[in-house]
C-alpha cells in the first residue's frame, strides 16, 4: 500500500496501479508500469521496460500518466458452441501475461482468446471454458479444492469428453491429489496443468503444455493427472498420476516429477501420440462419477528438524489432524537413548493422538517408503499410534489425503483404516517399488 | 514401557529388555529378542529370528530367558598408537548392528573393533577413534553440532591429517552443513558419513562408505563434505559439499544427492582414486582453523501448505528466527487477489519481522533458486523483509545457516547481510547454475 501522501498524489493525477507512468525527479526520468506495494510506503515502485523494478522516493518527484492500465475484463460470454473438452481456469502463470507485469489479474479466457493465443488448438479440439477463480496457487485452500471438484463433476455430467484444469504451479500437485480423491469412479480424463514461464517470455512452456493436455483430455486415460513438460526442451510431456507427482524445481519447465512411480504416459502433440507407461483405467463414458468433495479445513503439517521443540506439537491441539514431515524412514526426535542434549516429541504427540487427533507420517526425503519398523524411534511412534507405516506417499499427498479422510470420518480407527487403504494410487504396491528412484 | 504386571514378571524371572527369551502360550512357542515398548502395555513384543516383531498378550503366557543381552560396553581405551585419521562417532546405523535388533546402544568403536570389522581399513590408514555420543541422528540438536565442531577442531589441532564423523543418516546433512559453517579456514578434509543399511544386512553399505571416507580424509580436498554411495551398486561413492547435500530417499544406499551443484569428487577405494568434479580448496596443514561453533538453539521451520493458518506463524513469536519452507520460487499464502476463500500469512509474518525475528525463505521444491521478484506474492514477502531472494540453498541448509548466523549476530541488518553472503558454498553463483538439475 502506498502512503496517504502518495495515494493523494495518484488520486489527483487520476493514476491507478498498473498504469504506464513517467516519473521525473532530480533531472532523471523513468518510464514504466506503476506497481502495487505491500506495507505503508513513501516510495513509488516502477517496473521498467527492462523488467527490473525501481523504487523512487516520492519527495520532489513529479508523476504523469502515459497510458491507462488495461481494464479487468469480465469473464467473456460463450460465443462458441459448447465444446467437447471443458477448460476450467484457476489462475496461475499459464494464462497470466498481465499479472506478471503489474500484479493485477486480467482473465482472458474465452474460447476465442484461447484460439487466438494458441492457433493450433483449434485443429485439435472443440473446447468451452469457464473461470472458477483467478489466484496465485499458493493461495489455494481446501475450500477451493471442493469447488474445483464440483465444477469438474458438473462438466462431466454435462457431457464433457475430458476436462482440463488450468492452475498455478506452486500447489498444482496438492490440487491434483485432491481431485484424485474427490473424483472416484472417473469416466474421462481430468488433466491438471500449468506453466512454469509466462507467455510473454520466449521460453514459455504454456503453449506446448496446453496442446499436450488437450491430447490427454481426448485420450483413453480416465485418470486425474498432471500434464507438464518432461524435459527442458520443447519436446514431449509426461502425464503424471495426480497423487504421485510433485514440483521438484523452482523454475525449470520439467519441474514436475513422478515420485516413487513412473509417469502414466508420455505425450507428444507434435505427432499426436499418448503412449502409456503404466497400467491405466480406460475411458468409459457410462461409468458413473462418484463425487466426494468434502475436505477438512483444519489439518496441519509439521516439518521435523534438529532441536524441534515439543511445545510446537501442542500448538496443533485444536486441529482435526496433523501430518509430520519426518526424517529418513519416518522419524522425529524421540530421545530414544536419553541423551541430555536431545529433545523428545513423543509425550506431546501421544497426547495429541490420545485426544483423538490423527497424526500421519511422511518423509522429508520425498522419495522412498515410510518404514517405522526398523529403528527404535519408528517403533515408538508406531506404538503411540502414528499412522503411515509402509506408505510411499509424498508429504503433500499425505496432507491432502488426511484432509479428505477427515472430511468423511472422524473416528480414529476409521481414519487409520482409510489412510492405509490405497484409494487413488497414492500407495504403490511393494512389488512395483524397486524401480521408483530411476529418474531421480 | 511395559505394564507394571509385565515389569514384575520380568523382574521375577531376571529378564531384561534385549535378552533372548522363549514365550509359551496356548501350546505355541516363540523365541526371540525381548523388545522395548513405548506406552503402557500388557503385550510382550518379541523380535523373531525372521526379523519380524510379534506381540503376545501376557495373560497366560510363560516367559523364560535363553540368553542375556550383550552388556553395554564402555568406550574402549586406546590400545593403538595415535593414528593420522581421527574417527569420531555420533551413533547411527553405520556401526549399530545391535541397536537394529533391540533398540539398545552398544558402542563398539575402538581401532581394534574397526580393524576387525573392516580388515581392509588397516592397509589404508592409521586411525584413532572417539565416541562423542551414541544417538539416533533425528535426536541431534544444534547443541550437538557445537560439540562435534569442537571435537573436530581438537583433532585437527592435535595433528589429525583428516577427520571422519560417523553419523546417523536422518539428519547427517544438517550436521554436515553445521560443520561447514563452524569450521572456517579448514586445513584438512572433514568427512561426514553414515550407512543406510546396518552391517548385519547383506546389502549393507557401511564397509565401502568407510573405506571411501578414509580415502577422502587422506585426500587433498580440504572441505567439510558427505561421503556416501553414488549409486545402488557397490561401485564408487561421491563426496558432496557439506552445505549442498540432502538425503533424498528413505532407504536407498545412494540416497544422498548434491542439490543445485555437482558433487565435489568421485571416490573409489577399489582403485584408490579421488577424482575432483568441481574446483576445490586444497589441503594446507599450516592453514589455521577458525572455529565458530555457536548456534542458536531457538530457530523454527514452517512448511507452507494450502490453508495454512496465519495464527500458526504467531506461535514463533518467542523464537530467534524462522525458516519458511515455501512453495515454488519462494511463496506463502498472501491472498494477493483478495479471494474470499483464501488465507493470508503476511500480517503475522510482518509482525514477527517487525519485532526483530528474521524470517528466511526456502522452497519445498528442494531444487532451484529462490526468486521473490517474479510474482506478486514474492514481492510482497520481500517488501515486508523476508530474507533469501536469489539463494539456492536447501531448507535444511537455510535452517542451519540461520542457527549459525544467530549464534553470532542478533541485529536484523547484520543477520540479513550474513545470510545473503556465501560462506561455505551454500549459495551457488548464477553462472554455475544451469547444470544443477542434471542428476535429478
Amino acid at each position: 500500500m502506498y502512503s496517504s501522501k502518495i495515494s493523494a498524489m495518484l488520486k489527483k493525477a487520476g493514476i491507478s496501479i498498473g498504469d504506464r507512468v513517467r516519473v521525473e525527479k532530480g533531472g532523471q526520468t523513468h518510464e514504466g508500469i506503476l506497481m502495487p506495494r505491500a506495507g505503508e510506503s513513501d516510495e513509488l515502485v516502477i517496473k521498467l521496460d527492462s523488467g527490473y523494478n525501481i523504487g523512487i522516493s516520492s519527495a520532489g518527484a513529479t508523476l504523469s500518466q502515459l497510458e491507462k492500465a488495461p481494464k479487468k475484463a469480465e469473464p467473456a460470454p460463450e460465443h462458441y458452441p459448447r465444446g467437447e473438452i471443458a477448460i476450467l481456469g484457476c489462475g496461475g502463470t499459464v494464462l497470466s501475461k498481465v499479472e506478471y507485469k503489474t500484479g493485477a489479474a486480467f482473465p482472458a479466457f474465452s474460447p476465442k482468446d484461447l484460439f487466438n493465443a494458441f492457433p493450433k488448438l483449434k485443429h485439435m479440439a472443440s473446447v468451452h471454458s469457464k473461470i472458477l477463480f483467478q489466484l496465485l496457487s499458493e493461495d489455494m485452500h481446501s475450500r477451493h479444492w471442493s469447488v474445483v471438484a464440483q465444477e469438474v463433476a458438473n462438466e462431466i455430467r454435462d457431457g464433457a469428453k475430458g476436462v482440463i484444469v488450468m492452475h498455478g504451479t506452486d500447489t498444482l500437485h496438492y490440487t491434483s491429489a485432491a481431485l484424485s480423491f474427490a473424483l472416484a469412479n472417473l469416466p474421462v480424463p481430468v488433466v491438471v496443468m500449468g506453466a512454469q514461464r509466462s507467455s510473454d517470455r520466449p521460453s514459455s512452456d504454456n503453449e506446448s503444455n496446453i496442446l499436450n493436455s488437450i491430447l490427454v483430455a481426448k485420450s483413453d486415460l480416465a485418470h486425474v493427472g498432471v500434464c507438464m513438460h518432461a524435459n527442458s526442451n520443447d519436446d514431449y510431456a509426461f502425464f503424471h498420476l495426480g497423487t504421485k507427482v510433485r514440483k521438484m524445481h523452482t523454475s525449470r519447465r520439467d519441474a514436475f516429477r513422478s515420485i516413487n512411480t513412473m509417469p502414466l504416459a508420455k505425450v507428444d502433440h507434435r505427432n499426436g501420440t499418448v503412449e502409456p507407461l503404466m497400467p491405466y483405467q480406460r475411458r468409459d463414458e457410462k461409468r458413473k462419477l462418484d463425487l466426494q468433495n468434502h475436505f477438512s479445513q483444519n489439518v496441519g503439517m509439521l516439518y521435523s528438524h534438529p532441536g524441534i521443540k515439543p511445545e510446537l506439537v501442542s500448538k496443533f491441539a485444536d486441529y482435526d489432524g496433523l501430518v509430520l514431515v519426518g526424517t529418513g524412514l519416518g522419524h522425529v526426535p524421540t530421545n530414544a537413548f536419553n541423551d541430555k542434549l536431545a529433545n523428545n516429541l513423543v509425550p506431546s504427540l501421544k497426547s495429541l493422538i490420545d485426544s483423538g487427533i490423527p497424526v500421519v507420517m511422511s518423509s522429508q526425503t520425498i522419495y522412498g517408503r515410510i518404514n517405522m519398523g526398523v529403528y527404535t524411534a519408528g517403533r515408538i511412534l508406531q506404538d503411540i499410534g502414528v499412522i503411515g507405516n509402509g506408505a510411499d506417499w509424498t508429504p503433500e499427498t499425505a496432507f491432502v489425503k488426511l484432509s479428505w479422510v477427515l472430511g468423511k470420518e472422524k473416528k480414529m480407527e476409521k481414519v487409520k483404516e482409510l489412510m492405509m487403504k490405497n484409494i487413488a494410487g497414492e500407495i504403490t504396491p511393494r512389488s512395483n517399488y524397486e524401480e521408483t528412484f530411476i529418474d531421480f
